[in-house]
C-alpha cells in the first residue's frame, strides 16, 4: 500500500476509529463467511461510510451536513454501523426474494424502499426523477417499445428480404434496460452447491441489474446504487462524471463526451485528483473549482461564506427547464415522471407532434420553466458573471431551436419518402424505425440532433461540430435527400418499364 | 478535505506565506463583494501563483526558472499580488468595454495586450502562431468560409431539394468560432438588476469566448485564458493534455485520442498523477517521464544535468516542419500565421494545388524544415535512441505523402463527379462542400487523412487503422467510386429515357 | 516537486535505499554518457524495481510475493541492480543486433529470451498466448493479410477504376504491425555522427517496434515492454487499463472503451487513485475495488484471507471459453496459438465456417471451455454472488449467438450480391476485402459484432447499444440490403437496355 493511500486513510479514520461503530452480531456473522468467499464485497463496505457511522452519530450533524434525511433514528439502526445485516434482513416480509440462509431471513436485492428508512427525502424526491420510470418510459410506450425492438431483434434473411424477431429478455437485459432497468422477478427458488454447503437460492429473472428504473421485487422502483455504487455507497464516486456516464455515454446523450471536451471537463481532468469528492456540504471553489454532473443537476452547494448556493435534489429536473434529449425534438421538461402518459395531437405518445410542437398539456409552462432556469443560473454565477451566464443561455436556446429546425427538415424528407412509397410507415402499419432509409433518419435526432444540444449546454464546442453535431446534421440531410432521389428515380424507372 | 490535500497545501503554501504576497486595497475591495457573488472566481485564484506572488519576487528567480519575460518590475505591480483589480483595471482608456463598477473603471475582457506587461515574449511569440489568426484565417478566407457556413447553417426542405441558410452569429460563436475565437464588441452599455444593486455592465457580443483567436475590444488578438485557464491561469493545467484536447479532440484534428491511444498517453495515463506539472524549468525524466502535448510543442525543457533540451515557444509551429492538418493536403508549415494571404496557381486561398502540390511561395522551404525537425528530435531522443528517432520519422514523412495520395484518388473521383455532372462544384458557381458527395469527399481529408497522419505523428497506432484512418480512407474511396457509378448509371438512363 | 511525491519517494526508497542495489560498473558506464544524453530513458530506469533489487533480494520472498520465476540466481546477476548492461550485453553471440559500443558488445532489442533469464516462466506462458504469435497470425494467413493489405494499400483511381498498390512496410509497420509486431532484422551497420563522437550503429528494419507478437533478430517473438513499458518495466503500468488500450481501444477489439463505461471502469476512474497497483500478490478488496483488464485476464489474486483467487497467467486466454473477436464469427479459443494451422471444410484458414460453425479439431472443446470458464467465475465472484454471476454468464453467451447470427444475416445478403454477380469474389478470383459493398459487410463482423460481444462481456451496456453495437448490426444489414437491391436494379435495368 502506498504511504499516501495509508496517510489518508489513517487521516480519515482517525476521529472516527476513536468512536468505531459497533457491527451487529447478525452482520458480523455474514462477514464471517463472506470476508473468505466474496473478499471485495466485504472490503469495499468496510471502507464505506456505512460501516463507519451509526444512525445516532449521523444525526448529530448539523443539517447542512447531514448525509441522512430521516428525522430520527429508526428502529434498530441506532448505535451499530449500517451492514450486512442492516439492509439485506430489513422488512423480509415485503421482499419475495427472502429466503432463509444461515438462519437468516435474507433477500437479495436491497432496494429504494430499504434505503428510505434513513433517506426518505432522496428516495421521494427520485420518485419525481424521469429516471425512476425509465424502464416503464422506454417498454411501456408502443412507439419507444417498437425503436428499442428493432434495436434489440435478431433480423434474418430470406427471399431477398429480412424479418425481425422479437428480442429475448436476455438481450433487452443488457441492452436498453441495463440504464432503464429490468423487471427483477422471483421465478423460484433452487437448491445449489457453493463453496460452503449446499444451500437455497431464490431465482431471480432480470438479475443482475442496477438500471435507475429497475422494477424491483417489492414493488419499488430504481437501484440507489446505479450511482452510489454496491458496497461502498460512496457520495465520491456519484460526484465524479464517471459514474453518469455509464449510461450517458453514447451519441444518445452524450453528456460525458460532451463533458470531458469542455472547459469544465478539462479543469476536472486536469486538478480534479485534488478535489474533496467527500465533505457536505460541498463548496464551490474550495472543494472543487469546477463542476462535475453532480454540481450542476444535484448536488447541496454552499459558497465560501457557508451561503447555500443550490439545494440537494434527487429529482434532478428541477433545475433544467427544457428536456434537449430529443424524442424527436427538445421540449420543456415533462411535467409527470411517468411519460407514457403523454399524447399529441396525432394521438401518438409523444412529447411533441411530428413537426415539432409540444404536447402542450403534458409539459412544463414558461414559468416553471423560467423559476428551473434561475436556480440552475445561480450555480452558473458561482463561478462566472451575469453577461457570461446570459451569453452562454442565449446560444444554448438557440441551439434547441436549429437543432430541432434541423430536424424536422430531416422528417420532411421522411415524410416525403413515406408519401411516395419509397418507405412503408404507419399509413401501412409498418414500423417507422425498421428501414435503411428510416434509421438515417433517426440518426439526425436521436444522435445528431442530441449531441448538437448536449454540446452547446456544456460549451463542449468540439464535440458539437465535425465529432458528432453539426457536420453530420447538414451531411446526414443531404444523404438521406440523395437516397430519396436514387429510390425514387429506381422507382420511376421500375414503373415506366412495367 | 483529504489529507494529501492539506500536505500539498501546506507544503506549497510554507514558503510563500512566509512572505506572502500583499493583496492591493482596490483587489481586496473587488474581493470582497465577488467573494460571495462568485465564490468559485475568487477561490480559484486565491490558489493561483498570481495571487502568491509579486512581479519583484518573480524577477529574482534564475532566468531558467523565471515564468515572467519582463525584464523589470511593470509600474505599481513591483510588491502587490496580480489580482482582479491589477489586470481588471489595467489601461482603462485602451479598452472600449471599460465602465464605471463600483468606483472603479473595469474592463470584462482581459486580453493578451494586457498579460503582455508581465509576459511580452510569449504574447510576441504568440503572435506569430497560427493560433492567434485562427478567427481571421477561418473566417476571412472565402473557401474556408463557405465550408464552415454549410456545416452551421440551417437546411430547408423544400419542392424536393434543400436550400441552405446564412448561420447566425450565436451558432458560428458555439460552434467554430468557440475554439477559433470570436469577434467580442461592444454592443453599448444596459443597466440590470444584481444582488447587490442596479448596476451598468457592458453589452459584449461574441462573449463569452476564450478562442485562441480571439478578436479582443482593444485590437488584440488571442486569449492566453485558452490554455491558461482563468482565474488560476495555471502552468500545470496548460501542461495537461485536457487543456489541448478542448480543441483537437475531434477527427479534423484528433491529437488527443491518439495521444491517449500511444505509448506517451498510457505512460501519462498511468503514471503521471506523481508527476510534477508545476515546476520550471520542466526536467525531461525527473519530473515528468513521457511528454504531454506541452512537452514537445511548447515547454523549456533540460536534462537532469540542468542543460537545456528544448527553449519554451509560444509560436509552437517552430519545432514542426510539416502543417499535417491537410486543407486538403499536409504540406510544409506556411511562413505567415496569416494564412488568407496564400493564393495557389489556381487562384485560391489555399496552401496547395488540388493535386497537392504546395503553393511554395507561401511555406517554408526545405532548410527551414530541416531546422524545425531537429529542433523536435532533440525533444525525441531525451528518451529515445538515434535509430529509434530516425525510424518514427522516416515512416511519419513516409505517411504524410500516402495520405496525401489517398486525398488525391478521392480528389479525382471528386472532379470527375463534377466533370460527369453528377454534381455541380465551381464551374456551376456552386459551393464545393454542399451536397453528400461533396461532403464525403471532405471525409477523406479532413478526417480520415488528417487522423492517419497525426497517428503516425504521435504513434497512435490504433487510431489510425480502424478507429479513424486507414481503414475509413481505404473504404470511402470504395463508397465514392460506388456513388458516382451509381449517379452516372442513373443519369445515363434517365438520358436514354428522354 | 510536490510534497505527496517527496512523501511517496521517500517511504518506496526508504526501505530499499538501506540496501540499495550496487550499480555494476558496467551499467556505470553506460548511464555516464547516457544520462546526459537521454535524460528520460535513464531518469525511468533508476525509478524501476530493477534498479533498486537485486536478483538475490528478490529471490528472498515468499513465493507468492516474488516478481521472478528463476529458480536460482542467475550467473553474474545476484548482487547487482538489473541495469542497461546487464540486458543490453547479455548473450551478444545469441544477437544479431550486436555492435561494438564504447568497448562493449551491446545489442539494441531486448528480447523474451534476455528477460526469461530471469522470467523463464512468464516467457515460457507468454509463447503460449496468442498475442505471441500476433505477426505470423496476421501476416501468414492470406486471408487475413489480404484484409491487412486492402486497408494498408493506397488505391489509384483511372479509367473509372480503383486498382490497389501493394503496400509499402514502412504502413504496416505503423498501422497493423504496430501492436502484431514487425520483423526486426539487421539490414547492415553504418557509421553516424553523435553528439558525443562518430559511431557504428546497427541498421534495423522494422525498428522501432514493441509488438506484442514481434519477430526478433535473435529468433525469438514478443517484446514484454509492450505492457511492462521500458525503461521502468513497472507492474503497475501492466495493470493499467491503458496499457491494453494501447492495443484494444478501436472498434474491432474496443475492450477499453466498454471498460470505460461499464462499472468496473466506472470504479477505476473515479477510485482507482488510490489504490495500490505495485504489491504483489494483488489482494481482491484490499488493494483495489474494481479489477482491471490485468485483475480478470492475468494477475495472481489472493482473497483478504491471502488464499489464492486466482493464479498468474501470461498465456492469458486460460480463463477465457471463447474467443469473442469474431473472424468472422465469435468461436471457442484456438488449441494452438499459431492458428494459421487451422483450416475449415471450405478449406481456409478460418477458425469457422462462412455460416458460423467451429473448425471443431483447431478450437478447444467444451470440457476445456468449462475449465476455462470455472477458472474466470472465481474472480467474478471475489466480489459478487452465484446468482449475480450466473446471470452475467448467460446474458453473455447467449449474445455470442446473436451477434454471430446478425453476421450470418449479413453474410448471406453478401453472398447474395457475390451470386447475382453485383460484386465480384472467390469465384472471380478477387479479393473479398476491396469494394464498398464488402466493407460494409466487414463493418458487420470486424467492428459490430465485436462490439456488441464485448460490451456484453464486460458489462459495458451503453457501448453495445448505440455507440457501436447493437443499433448498428440492425442498421448495417438494412443498408446492406438497400445497397445489394439498388445494385440489382441498376444491373437489371442495364441488362433490359441491352
Amino acid at each position: 500500500m502506498k504511504l499516501t493511500t495509508v496517510a489518508v486513510l489513517v487521516g480519515l479514520l482517525w476521529p472516527v476509529c476513536a468512536s468505531a461503530a459497533e457491527v451487529s452480531s447478525e452482520t458480523s456473522e455474514c462477514i464471517e463467511c463472506h470476508r473468505t468467499i466474496n473478499s471485495g464485497m466485504v472490503s469495499d463496505w468496510e471502507k464505506s461510510r456505512h460501516a463507519r457511522v451509526t444512525m445516532q452519530e449521523a444525526l448529530q450533524r448539523s443539517s447542512l451536513e447531514r448525509r441522512v434525511s430521516a428525522q430520527q433514528v429508526p428502529k434498530g439502526l441506532g448505535n451499530v454501523a449500517i451492514g450486512c445485516a442492516e439492509c439485506h434482513t430489513m422488512s423480509p416480509a415485503q421482499h419475495p426474494d427472502t429466503f432463509e440462509h444461515a438462519g437468516y431471513h435474507v433477500h437479495v436485492v436491497v432496494t429504494p424502499k430499504d434505503c428510505s428508512v434513513c433517506h426518505p427525502t432522496e428516495v421521494k424526491e427520485y420518485g419525481q426523477n424521469l429516471m425512476s420510470h425509465a424502464h416503464k418510459n422506454l417498454n411501456g410506450n408502443p412507439v419507444y417499445k417498437n425503436l428499442a425492438d428493432t434495436v434489440n431483434g435478431i433480423q434474418v434473411f430470406e427471399n431477398m428480404q429480412t424479418t425481425l424477431q422479437a428480442p429475448d429478455a436476455k438481450t433487452a437485459a443488457e441492452s436498453c434496460n441495463y440504464c432503464h432497468g429490468t423487471v427483477v422477478e422471483v421465478k423460484g427458488f433452487k437448491r445449489r452447491q457453493t463453496v460452503m454447503d449446499e444451500m437455497t437460492f431464490p431465482v431471480l429473472a432480470g438479475w443482475p441489474n442496477q438500471g435507475v428504473g429497475r422494477i424491483n421485487p417489492d414493488g419499488s422502483v430504481g437501484s440507489c446504487a446505479a450511482c452510489h455504487t454496491r458496497h461502498a455507497f460512496s457520495i465520491e464516486m456519484a460526484r465524479n462524471p464517471h459514474t453518469c456516464s455509464e449510461c450517458h455515454k453514447g451519441p444518445d446523450v452524450p453528456a460525458y463526451p460532451v463533458y470531458t471536451v469542455s472547459k469544465h471537463g478539462n479543469i476536472y481532468s486536469s486538478l480534479g485528483k485534488e478535489w474533496d469528492f467527500e465533505v457536505v456540504p460541498w463548496t464551490v471553489g474550495r472543494d472543487f473549482t469546477a463542476p462535475t454532473c453532480a454540481t450542476c443537476h444535484v448536488s447541496l452547494l454552499v459558497n465560501t461564506e457557508g451561503e447555500v448556493v443550490a439545494e440537494r435534489t434527487h429529482q434532478m429536473n428541477n433545475r433544467l427547464p427544457w428536456r434537449i434529449f430529443g424524442l424527436i425534438y427538445a421540449h420543456p421538461h415533462p411535467k409527470s415522471p411517468d411519460t407514457t402518459i403523454m399524447k399529441n395531437k396525432a394521438g401518438l405518445p409523444l412529447p411533441t407532434e411530428l413537426t415539432g410542437e409540444p404536447a402542450s398539456d403534458f409539459v412544463i409552462g414558461t414559468k416553471e420553466q423560467a423559476e428551473r432556469r434561475h436556480t440552475m443560473q445561480k450555480v452558473c454565477l458561482s463561478c462566472h458573471s451575469y453577461g457570461w451566464v446570459d451569453g452562454q443561455w442565449e446560444r444554448f436556446e438557440n441551439t434547441i431551436q436549429t437543432a430541432n429546425e434541423m430536424t424536422l427538415t430531416a422528417t420532411q424528407i421522411m415524410v416525403t419518402a413515406w408519401e411516395k412509397g419509397v418507405a412503408k410507415g404507419l399509413a401501412q402499419n409498418d414500423s417507422i424505425f425498421n428501414e435503411a432509409i428510416e434509421k438515417k433518419w433517426m440518426d439526425q435526432w436521436l444522435f445528431y440532433g442530441n449531441s448538437t444540444r448536449f454540446a452547446s449546454a456544456m460549451a463542449g464546442a468540439d464535440y458539437g461540430v465535425f465529432a458528432n453535431g453539426r457536420w453530420r446534421l447538414a451531411k446526414n440531410v443531404q444523404e438521406l435527400l440523395d437516397l430519396l432521389e436514387l429510390k425514387l428515380q429506381v422507382v420511376k424507372e421500375e414503373g415506366q418499364k412495367d
